[in-house]
């Protein structure tokens, strides 16, 4: 690459891109750590993006309407940091970039949600940002259709690296995406042809641009040092009915000596190199330091979405009060003020009811009377609508044909489903739903952690959720997923037991704002376990008395979900023999964890034998029977510790002894 | 689909394909369960298959050089059920298609790999099937290269369905495989239109033709009804010099009423429709009875290999002695008579030399010596080489130019990579393992969780195992992924203390037949913490007393990892103080948890006060803090209960409070 042609050509761009590449390699050399030639790369193609295209606002980051700008490629973290110091977001000072990567710095060695203003998702597990992308375009696309293009009218742009296109999830989005035509998502690929490992070619031999056009994409490319040429591109893509990506030709770490090599990937601190390719820029400036005239060419883009955003707030100042409320109460995430009696009444009517029902059928019923007073619910499944309960009459199909549609078919992608739905939840104004079987938490598994780390509300509907699905056998059976999500920090796992318990836990996922909710939910008909109507929502306690020991109380049964009735009839069992025993139910054991210590006393009391019953492996139980106030020798459990098998789930509970007269027995052996 | 076309165009072929159809009816129906429609509308290239190119001798099912049939729409395992049955499976009795789907029987919902004869791989979880072939693929090649095409020269089919093509992993396996132009595997797509929500369309609108060939494929298609049309797909699908998908265009269901449609995809059960359908194929025998003359067809297709097997025996007892035994040995997958010398080598030497190392640097120690032993061990890395230390410099690397490469770059494809390397596995001759950032378990789960199920001894190296990491922050900071290996049944998780536990967890995974390994290394380096040479492998014994408490016992350290330098700090400081510790490292909590009680015991004896060290969070801990002789009260742990954070690694240990002063501390508040 001839830099001095570069120069020339375009010499105030190029001074504009070069603040990039200098912040960069500035940063990464004081941190001694991070990646320069990312930013390097792309900084030409990002400084034409925010020059001449993005809609955004420095000084209202959060505006509803701003186009989204997604680093799908996290790792190159000095590019948005940069981006958002040179443009003016307040708290990207410039002591926030020299203290890139340390502790208490904003500047995180990859992009964070939360942590920056102007960050819209945290990438740097790769395939994420874009296949988050396409839950923004979604997003994005139904509240246009709902509120009209004069309040929603934005773009989602990506910019996405190789890794994020060797990743599988990203060929899920990617197929979602040409499906729905969602034409206001572009694709800037920086195609640098380096890995950490070297040439892409060791790994792939992919034509990206044959494989976007597969699924229904629009393919454009351009020179990615070119500013006319990315312009043309960035202008044409805008114009499409299809989604967008961009090849743009790039070289990594342009104008360094590892320049187009796996070395530019990682940190360039060499001071020598640093030195010549900021001469090679024409940059004279000290480190940190930008001229006034670039940072000012820098700050007037910053500058020109303000006027569009004093538009847009003066659109927003005329639609009638009331639908001003329900704007700023569906981008808060907050919940109608209704719902709680909503949730009373599933409630009531289901404690009258008393009949027997699977709990994905039990969410179903929830889901049928809230959808209708949450408009902003965006449910789905990866197709398994009819087994997941996840789709109610009201909802719609969102597709290009209805972008009201409420209901997404993600097909066989529990990844993609996943990452487009912490899309949707971060973009706001809609709160994201869907279901698949418990075991595919494991497809679903990086994201799912990213809905915790980012403390966004998303709610994951897992049914099947235990060997009682029968004879699809182990591959289907989840045993470690329930330990495994509750291993999560920032996650909430509920397992309910009945439909009372189910709408409890719903209307918890519902009204959360900072933590995703896990909703493990049997395939199998279970018997109405709370009795007696109760206003108060017994699930936010985590664990409660469900049945109360008759007699002296020695034994403490704790049960979650489809074991919470054996763990009744093994208490009728007991107490006709005269020993008392009380039975907890445990629908969320963070939740419990989260009452004070006299509420899990007063629950979990010293001295009774316990005995807990999960058909799943104990791990994560120990805590509730050995701990707080539990004795070795004097607790156990029955559940799995193996994986499933195929057979009808009677014979299953059967064969690997989750039986109420199992439990009676290991009671008996403790007593 | 004009069904009496069919009938008669190839009337032999036909009521092949038929025995196939109706043995699907009948089992499904028994079980009331199970999917009907797969099999019956991929019979037809199922049959041509077997009968035409399949290279497969019933009587010896593991013969090394059969070709391999992968039925990655592991859904529709009535197809192989009934292929087993039909060809002549000595395992696969009428019998065991009665009780398709029950307890005990060998005919799971899902092919399971070691319950049947034949089953190449545990399918079901979508993706996983054509994942894995390419693992298979890549072992023959390199099988072939290494012991020349007389003894390894055969192919892998794979039946894929829509729902394989959407799953992510399907685009990593693509890539991987068109890279590296895999030529031997072929792809036959059951093109039904069809999944479970619906019409594909509904999801998609992936041009998967032209999606395969921009990842390099050879792109072919047939009407997979038309016996001679799929038999010319498939001969020309095997002179490819490319990988091969055939599009098998089918008709889900054909001949039943639900056919073309979602239902079909389920069971039919249907009696009328059943019967309906069968008079449709021409079909008179009453359920599960085969006529004497298609089933004598059908064997001859399984007598058909019969001569080629004797061939291949005889040419490989013509092989040396010494030639032979190294081929059984590789496929029986035993180490080398020498491997715990060359491992006690390691040992010693690393004890004399006392440097400080990080355990992936270890690790790096460890394979550069095996690996020259262990010819059969194919390497890789998920674009992490120089992170994961796990290339050696005597492997080479697997490519088009030199299949006799042992390490392969997988690309950022941690699914794809772990799938490829249960394929590895599943073939046998070779014994794969691969590396990526601990954090990235996420990534590989799905084909992780394959592993341990299938109960095949994958290698997972998974580096950067804690906040240790440092600046790279919490998106690639694991927290709970040992908990999540933990929590999974069936697999060893190791986290070594330095290169002494580093080589002794390597000779337990190297001579493992049955569980995955999970090799969790710390980035950081770690002072060597065995001091003394013992030809014992410790870690084996998954905990024992590294440092024994002087003076009265008071308290119990336990800690694994990075994390033993802490304690054993930790225990410094507190013998200063006359308060005698013992320090446990805990290596592996699934072997020490198979430890007789009385070992247990006198390493976790009762009484002292118990503190555990890891940087990850509690949930697996409580076992051995609580349980096994603990005491509520009387114990606690050091370690995360919360996502990390992006600073270097010093920095991150304090603000966590993972620190010998704080463990110090929670001790003496429990004294």
């Amino acid at each position: 690459m001839d830099i001095q042609t570069l120069r020339t050509a375009h010499p105030d761009h190029w001074m504009r891109a070069a603040a990039i590449r200098t912040l960069t390699l500035d940063a990464v050399a004081a941190a001694n750590s991070g990646h320069s030639g990312m930013p390097m790369g792309m900084a030409d193609v990002a400084t034409v993006l925010f020059e001449k295209h993005l809609k955004f606002d420095p000084k209202a980051p959060r505006w509803a309407d701003r186009d989204r700008f997604i680093l799908s490629a996290g790792h190159g973290s000095m590019l948005i940091y940069s981006l958002l110091y040179l443009t003016g977001y307040a708290d990207m000072t410039l002591e926030q970039i020299k203290n890139f990567r340390q502790w208490g710095a904003i500047t995180a060695g990859h992009p964070e949600y939360g942590h920056v203003a102007g960050v819209e998702t945290t990438t740097g597990p790769l395939g994420q940002g874009i296949a988050n992308s396409v839950g923004f375009a979604i997003a994005e696309e139904n509240l246009r259709a709902r509120w009209g293009a004069k309040i929603c009218d934005h773009y989602t742009y990506v910019i996405a690296g190789d890794g994020c296109l060797m990743e599988g999830v990203s060929q899920e989005a990617i197929a979602l995406a040409g499906k729905q035509q969602l034409s206001r998502l572009i694709v800037m690929w920086d195609n640098n042809g380096i890995t950490i490992d070297g040439k892409v070619s060791l790994s792939d031999v992919t034509d990206q641009r044959a494989r976007f056009a597969a699924s229904g994409w629009n393919v454009l490319h351009c020179d990615g040092h070119d500013p006319v040429d990315i312009d043309r591109a960035l202008t044409a893509a805008k114009k499409s009915d299809k989604p967008t990506l961009i090849d743009c030709k790039t070289h990594i770490a342009l104008g360094h000596a590892a320049q187009d090599t796996s070395k530019g990937h990682g940190a360039l601190t060499d001071p020598a190199q640093m030195k010549a390719a900021k001469e090679a820029y024409g940059w004279t400036s000290e480190p940190f330091v930008i001229p006034a005239a670039i940072k000012a060419q820098w700050e007037a883009f910053g500058a020109r979405g303000a006027e569009a955003r004093a538009a847009w707030d003066a659109r927003l100042a005329a639609l009638s009060p009331a639908k001003q409320a329900e704007f700023a109460r569906i981008f808060a995430g907050d919940v109608p003020a209704k719902l709680p009696a909503i949730i009373r009444g599933v409630k009531k009517a289901a404690t009258e009811a008393g009949a027997k029902l699977a709990t994905r059928s039990a969410s179903e019923k929830v889901l049928a009377a809230v959808n209708p007073i949450l408009p902003e619910t965006i449910g789905g499944s990866a197709d398994l609508t009819g087994s997941n309960n996840t789709k109610t009459a009201d909802l719609g199909v969102f597709s290009a044909e209805d972008r009201k549609g409420r209901y997404v078919y993600y097909g066989i992608r529990e990844h993609g489903m996943a990452a487009a739905m912490n899309g949707m939840a971060l973009h706001g104004g809609v709160r994201p739903y869907s279901g698949t079987f418990m075991c595919f938490t494991d497809y679903a598994r990086p994201s799912m952690r990213l809905s915790a780390l980012m403390g966004i509300p998303v709610v994951y509907v897992m049914t099947h959720d235990s060997i009682g699905l029968g004879e699809d056998g182990p591959t289907h059976q989840p045993v470690e997923h329930l330990a495994i999500s509750r291993a999560t920090p920032n996650t909430m796992v509920f397992r309910p037991a009945d439909l009372v318990e189910t709408a409890e836990a719903w209307e918890i996922a519902f009204s959360s704002k900072k933590t995703p909710s896990v909703l493990a939910l049997s395939r199998q008909n279970l018997p109405m376990v709370r009795k007696t109507h109760t206003n108060t929502n017994m699930v936010a306690k985590g664990a409660y008395v469900l049945a109360e020991a008759e007699g002296k109380r020695q034994v403490i049964l704790m049960a979650t979900g489809s074991e919470v009735e054996i763990a009744l009839k093994a208490r009728d069992l007991l107490q006709a023999e005269g020993i008392g025993t009380r039975v907890v139910s445990v629908p969320s054991m963070e939740l419990f964890a989260a009452q004070d210590e006299a509420y899990r006393r007063k629950v979990l009391p010293a001295g009774p034998v316990r005995v807990a019953i999960e058909a799943g492996v104990r791990q994560g139980w120990d805590r509730w029977l050995l701990g707080e106030r539990g004795r070795d020798g004097k607790a156990d459990f029955v559940g799995m510790s193996s994986f499933g098998a195929s057979a009808p789930m009677e014979r299953l509970y059967k064969e690997f002894g989750i039986t109420a007269e199992n439990a009676v027995a290991k009671v008996k052996a403790l007593l």
